[in-house]
């Protein structure tokens, strides 16, 4: 068996004290100087195994203010069935969605197109917030075509469930279509609801989902928080 | 047939002029106050007008800075198989991959791990940029396992195309297994590379190819520019 470099036993260390809780997302590292210290080695070794950890996304350095434990991301999978909460119970978190606004309006021509809607007919469109074990991780934008489901916009405030209350409005089940992904930075509002700093990486996504018929019953916007959330895609 | 609303045939106008090529990405718009004035109505029904277009994602807003034509942004399919210079052309735009590394060293972890390799064994390591229509779309980075893919440092250096490298080095097709997305911001070194603002959004992705006898074969990591760059995924 070949001994570990000492870079690779200095990684490994730092590793087991992340993963047993010792240092936690967000939490400073020593200095290179300090870690040289306690190790015994010189900087350029330290370095080394603190590179490891960041290829590996367990740390992240600042610019001038050291390296930190990097927050714990929440897989988040995209694909035909998309469902937010056992999405998020699926990564081993605890999942909440807060609905901000609930109303009746005219469609938007953005939203008629998505939802193949004339654009005299009205929708019922939804704003809120997405937690994961409590920490923000996503502003969303939900659109319903009120005709096709009566009754969605109660039912959206009764069970604070796009799945639960699409079900209450006949439709026990729903598939996704098609999504686009584009990167933008947050605004100073999108900032302060996600509780990160304005110009924080969002990833933008829009997304079709339709009835067993092929109806499209919601268009949907969201703005994850990039390093709050991985989404995940299994192509196989 | 109902008559059109005075903002919706101001953004027609202005939608006209955009796919006309007479206004062009990052093109200032007139004033609202100059807008208001051309089309002889109030300010109220020219914001209207550019909120519907904000809204189709054609012109952005700077605060304080007016409204601008939004980049075109390049369609990126995410799927099964994922060709570079394929999707590029699908997207009716020029491909070009120009690798600026190309060298063989050993795997790091996060690399051995990706492509099941052991940690002795050897990677061909390529870093590069992606353009479409000559403008900067991703930078990325695409490993190799030297041992299943001998010549491949060569084959890359020659043909400058993952599919052709792997062609001439015996993998005749490959397909994709997952993809794992999330956000950042540019640092200095990649605004620069990629002619973008530091602090500008990035979609982060990373990827495993394997051939078609389910063995990994490239193991990518892809910084694209948030703006210029929608991934799309169809789920059907």
């Amino acid at each position: 068996m070949t001994e570990q470099p000492i870079w690779a036993a200095i990684a490994a260390a730092l590793r087991a004290e992340i993963a047993e809780g010792a240092r936690r997302p967000g939490d400073r590292l020593p200095t290179e100087a300090q870690l040289a210290d306690r190790f015994g080695v010189n900087r350029h070794t330290v370095r080394r195994g603190l590179a490891a950890l960041a290829d590996e996304g367990l740390v992240r350095s600042r610019r001038g203010a050291g390296v930190y434990v990097a927050p714990r991301s929440t897989d988040y999978q995209l694909g035909r069935r998309v469902r937010f909460h056992r999405n998020i119970e699926a990564a081993g978190r605890l999942p909440e969605k807060r609905f901000t606004l609930i109303e009746t309006r005219p469609a938007r021509p953005v939203e008629a197109a998505a939802l193949g809607l004339d654009e005299t007919e009205t929708v019922v469109a939804s704003d809120g917030i997405s937690l994961s074990d409590g920490s923000p991780i996503a502003l969303f934008t939900s659109i319903f075509p009120t005709d096709r489901l009566p009754g969605m916009a109660d039912a959206l405030a009764r069970v604070h469930s796009v799945t639960e209350a699409l079900r209450l409005c006949g439709v026990p089940d729903y598939v996704r279509t098609s999504t686009r992904i584009s990167g933008v930075t947050a605004d100073a509002a999108q900032a302060a609801r996600l509780e990160i700093r304005p110009g924080a990486a969002l990833i933008h996504s829009e997304s079709i989902n339709v009835d067993t018929t092929g109806r499209p019953i919601e268009y949907g916007q969201t703005f994850f928080v990039g390093e709050r959330v991985t989404l995940t895609l299994d192509h196989s």
